[in-house]
């Protein structure tokens, strides 16, 4: 039992302000529970004697039974005292129904502050505020205002926007789409989406988490508990604000601050939740996923009386991450001898437009008891000897004995009614267009491949991290938060490689850099006020030892020329790799408000900067998922030896990935960094540039 | 009035075939012309006095009035017969509801060729055979052998699948949508998509011409009509066998050789028809683009009750071709009078839980104003004031006020029905998910694009035919199909840049060529038998005059080292190009059996290779098409001075696509050609190297 499993099935409710007026929430509320609700309903309010049959209570202190939720509907000026008593009388939950909070200006955040101090005071399960509620459907609970009760089910569902609960409530009484809990947000003052999934992930009656999020609040947090939450139960999400309009239009309606679309984009991917983009596949996923097998394996055999049909489901198979079976030789065999001579005996079988529903129910039984087959899609058009109910219950038997997903695509109106209600409640989803059938079967793959994921954690290398201390603790000493390559020891001291070389300050120092190493050099004017070095002069390759006294001063000449004031930490002299025999790549870390530390990746020059052809992980980074960014990239092919190139160190990179992910992880105070380029070469890899911006507060 | 306006509106129809025997196709058809048909049915049957109260004629010679179309149902072995017979009578429409013909192997091949014949000798219009026939609303005509007859509208529809016919009227008879004309395509012996968007392209009855497709025949012809047709009607289609499996699928099902998918994404493309993927885009488009006025831009307003949904309508339309509208300060100054003060009066338009359909009304009469918008999208959830039946109607009055597309969004289920059916009886398209309504404002606009779509005929140049004539012959008369670079005169002969340079067989001749050049030179085995030159040391670039010499006996021993009995042509001495100033591109022809030859460009390299970068047009080739072939790459940055670079000459490359169009449209014995790499400088293109497959029967 989850900690929140008492505010989903309590057994007494205290309705805080509990009224009868017309039209008032509080009196929706105690309805809506008298309506439905299996437990006791307590009403509160000091001016009432009584409420709709209900003795009235001044306080929750009055109350002698334990009260398991306090639903707080009182205007907004009173509610944190209502709050309060609650906390005080020893009730753990608390619905805030009562708007007028954050969402709503400075004199709201204010409130909200104070609400959020007192819930955390009695260390209060708060909802809301600026709720419609909670339900639940084993108890009748209907803590809410709306117009509708839930059917059972077992869907769970949280939903960041109130209205579209009611929506979905309204849309889905209609429909065979049941539920187990639902909860309205609202501003998610103490309880999360994080701390629902949490919940629902331990509950044996919710075999499905849907949400729609506008944001989330705990990025990195989120990750953590959604992979442990999906390797048994699906988690389906809209997170809305995907687009640049959505998110100003989101930021505008809820004042939430939205962390960038990429983070969300990498961050839920890394998380097991199954994200859409369409209210249609919210349904559509969440109904298979409640109700069908997971499949094992991708191959989809389809059973069809009608060519076409059967063309355009292939079609979607192929858009799909499924593919078509390959029948075995005895399931061809089988279908020769038992269907006609026009029949396609192949994938897609086409019984052809006289199959009655007996020959559709030969032709599943063959296919679906073949090994090669881990899913089924009927599909069927009306013809005057096929009965579409006959065909339903043929269907409904075929998948309750082969125990393998099916989706039916019975393409027609008026005629199918009655079977799509037989197949729906068996829990096999009908849609007109086989594209949506698809899709659910496609959705289940996608959580099966999710489910047997296995999450390593990231591995902690053996660094130097008081060396890294110091240089980026000398930085901030002298008040410098952009660093470049002075700073390449940071990047040594976390074992990520970088060329021979030093950073000095004299031209008799750089030539002794120079002869240590023994043979041409690079040498880069090393200053926080120049951000593009080549653009001023400031680099010069290929040095011989004998010109490096005078390339110093001239470095150092055209700094000055450039910016009469800029500081000059020196010139960096490296070794001068043969760049033109690796490939260069770009690694680098940017944070975000939500998720932290994201690292990015990809090819360096126009893969990044023309056609943005790059990779994001959350971090802390795993081996697998370093590994992963590899072949994210559309250019991998060029880092495996495409076009006769040399294919570069894979093992080097993925580690250098986990080094920068445990660098940014280990020191909050690096805000941006970027390795570019990163040479990688088919024995290893070289970090031949930095730049890097530093928050002092955080070191 | 179009060829086939008879065909669709026939005063007699004749049911060849006729008979009352039970669950006889000939039967249904009777029955169904009775049903429904506004003129006069003949029956013909030699075997019956009369059938159903009709009295049969032995042959349709034997009627005395004349017969509009003739519905052939008579077995395989006679329609032929039967179709003749309608040919001697003046019959000019022919419906050939029979099958067993090219769809079932050689035998049934030999009949199709036989009718196919015979059609063309009377020059019959002929629908079919396999076809489950046509309807035609005007008229009430319903020949067809399925159960349902289509209701009136203005979609005319045609499907290469009988079955999808029958699904699709069963689904309609549901719902608001209604044809003009429908036809079964059937095995298209003789009438095929061409002629029916010909048709339906003038008859103003039709405002949506709708497909189903599997293939097309004649690509290119097709393109040509539909360009002129989409002027004034759109089309929508949808072309099944897009995926291999899904092709596949459709070559065993129809037996139809299907083109590649590349060439059907980029001639459909060119042919302005809007192609679909799915059944729900189809119909969604449809009605939409029946019911409502072309848009004047591209941008949407929002008004909405609920903010989430709000949010996700606006991720919808940020996902779209479309924009969010930005309200004039009249709007936002207006709206700030009239809307609650805590609605936001920016775009999407939040008007709040507790708005009336009045409130709707007064935010849609400001907005809808709003010269800025071009479209509306109402999103509402239900609450309790407000009435989905008020908010249907103004949305109704709203729209034929300002007359401009408007879709909604009520969201919600059982009490959205009535509301639903009003807003679709005044062609307002209504669905719960935001992004449907949205992605069908969004076909208006795309059909408002092709619309306005200048078409320029392909430039001819002033070219040396009879040169490039003369070279592709001495290639057919040496009976050589491959040739290369020994071809570089044929680009000349097009007016494409080519460097200076010669094919010589002579160290001798090498050595003139090379100093009349004057400088260094490139030098390059030609021979048919070596397709990779570079692979057996048959290049050498930057050889000085006094090598020439050797360097040609070099190359001829490698080549003989490489194939003892190679066919050696001799060397290609060329001016030496400094490629590195340019960009490499390629530019290349296919020919696909369908769409004929079309052209490729791309990026060369890593572009083509590794990421597949290229894009294609069915020639010949504008010069408005060549010029967005530059900009549908994804490297087209890369051509614009993107890093660095110097942008290149983009005029000589869009003259270049042209003329290589040209020339491969002049020579269909072109079977294929590459120019790759095709250099592009900021002066200019030269063609630095040719392959070219030959089709010596064509020439």
């Amino acid at each position: 039992m989850g900690r929140l499993s008492t505010l989903f099935s309590p057994d007494r409710v205290a309705v805080v302000g509990a009224t009868d007026s017309d039209g008032a929430v509080g009196r929706a509320i105690t309805e809506n529970l008298q309506a439905s609700f299996a437990g006791d309903i307590v009403a509160v309010n000091p001016y009432k004697e009584s409420v709709l049959g209900l003795h009235c209570h001044d306080t929750v202190a009055d109350v002698e039974a334990d009260i398991d939720v306090a639903v707080i509907v009182v205007p907004p000026d009173v509610a944190v005292d209502s709050i309060r008593e609650a906390g005080e009388a020893g009730i753990e939950n608390v619905v805030v129904i009562t708007a007028g909070f954050g969402e709503t200006g400075a004199e709201g955040a204010a409130r909200e502050k104070d609400l959020r101090e007192t819930a955390a005071e009695y260390d209060l399960n708060l909802v809301g505020p600026n709720s419609l509620g909670i339900m639940s459907t084993p108890t009748g609970l209907n803590a809410t205002f709306g117009n509708e009760m839930a059917t059972s089910g077992g869907i769970s569902f949280m939903s960041q926007s109130g209205a579209f609960v009611t929506a979905v409530l309204d849309w889905a009484a209609e429909r065979d789409v049941g539920f187990k809990d639902i909860v309205s947000l609202g501003n998610k003052a103490i309880l999360d989406e994080r701390d629902f999934i949490d919940e629902w992930g331990t509950d044996p009656d919710t075999d499905v988490i849907l949400g729609y999020l506008e944001d989330i609040e705990d990025g990195a947090g989120f990750v953590q508990t959604a992979r442990e939450v999906t390797q048994d139960t699906p988690i389906v999400l809209v997170k809305s604000g995907r687009t640049d309009a959505g998110a100003s239009a989101a930021a505008s309606h809820t004042g939430a601050m939205a962390g960038s679309e990429a983070a969300y984009e990498a961050g839920l991917e890394q998380s097991g939740a199954i994200r859409v983009e369409t209210v249609q596949e919210l349904f559509d996923y969440a109904q298979i996923l409640a109700d069908q097998p997971l499949p094992e394996g991708k191959e989809v055999a389809i059973v069809t009386n009608a060519g076409g049909p059967g063309v355009m489901t292939t079609d979607a198979v192929g858009d799909s991450g499924l593919e078509l079976a390959d029948l075995t030789d005895d399931t061809v065999e089988r279908l020769a001898e038992t269907m006609p001579d026009e029949a396609n005996i192949y994938n897609p079988v086409d019984i052809i437009g006289d199959a009655p529903a007996a020959r559709f129910e030969a032709a599943l039984e063959t296919v679906m008891a073949d090994d090669n087959v881990a899913m089924a899609v009927v599909v069927a058009c009306p013809t005057a000897v096929l009965s579409f109910e006959e065909l339903a219950e043929v269907v409904v038997d075929c998948q309750q004995e082969y125990d393998i997903p099916v989706a039916t695509t019975l393409m027609g109106g008026q005629s199918v009614g009655p079977a799509a209600s037989t197949l729906t409640e068996s829990g096999i989803p009908n849609y007109f267009d086989p594209a949506r059938a698809v899709d659910s079967l496609d959705a289940l793959a996608r959580y099966d491949d999710i489910q047997s994921r296995e999450y390593t954690d990231p591995e902690t290398f053996d660094v130097d991290r008081e060396r890294a201390r110091d240089i980026l603790q000398s930085a901030a000493d002298r008040n410098q938060n952009r660093l470049g390559v002075e700073a390449m020891d940071l990047l040594d001291a976390y074992g990520i490689p970088t060329p021979e070389g030093e950073v000095v300050d004299s031209p008799s120092e750089a030539q002794s850099v120079a002869e240590s190493i023994g043979d041409e050099v690079v040498m880069k004017i090393v200053s926080p006020d120049i951000l593009h070095k080549s653009d001023i002069g400031g680099v010069e390759v290929g040095v011989s030892p004998e010109d490096v006294w005078d390339t110093y001063e001239d470095l150092v000449v055209r700094a000055r020329n450039y910016q009469q004031d800029a500081t000059i930490l020196g010139v960096q002299v490296q070794e001068m790799l043969d760049v033109d025999a690796g490939t260069e790549t770009i690694l680098g870390v940017n944070r975000d408000p939500q998720f932290g530390p994201l690292v990015l990746f990809g090819l360096g020059g126009i893969f990044v900067e023309v056609l943005e052809d790059t990779t994001l992980r959350v971090a802390p980074v795993s081996e697998p998922d370093a590994r992963s960014m590899l072949d994210d990239i559309e250019s991998a092919p060029l880092l495996r030896g495409a076009r006769g190139r040399d294919p570069v160190d894979e093992d080097a990179l993925v580690e250098t990935i986990q080094r920068l992910s445990q660098l940014v992880t280990e020191f909050p105070a690096i805000v941006e960094l970027d390795i570019n380029p990163l040479v990688a070469t088919n024995d290893g890899v070289a970090a031949i540039d930095l730049r890097l911006t530093l928050d002092q507060e955080e070191l």
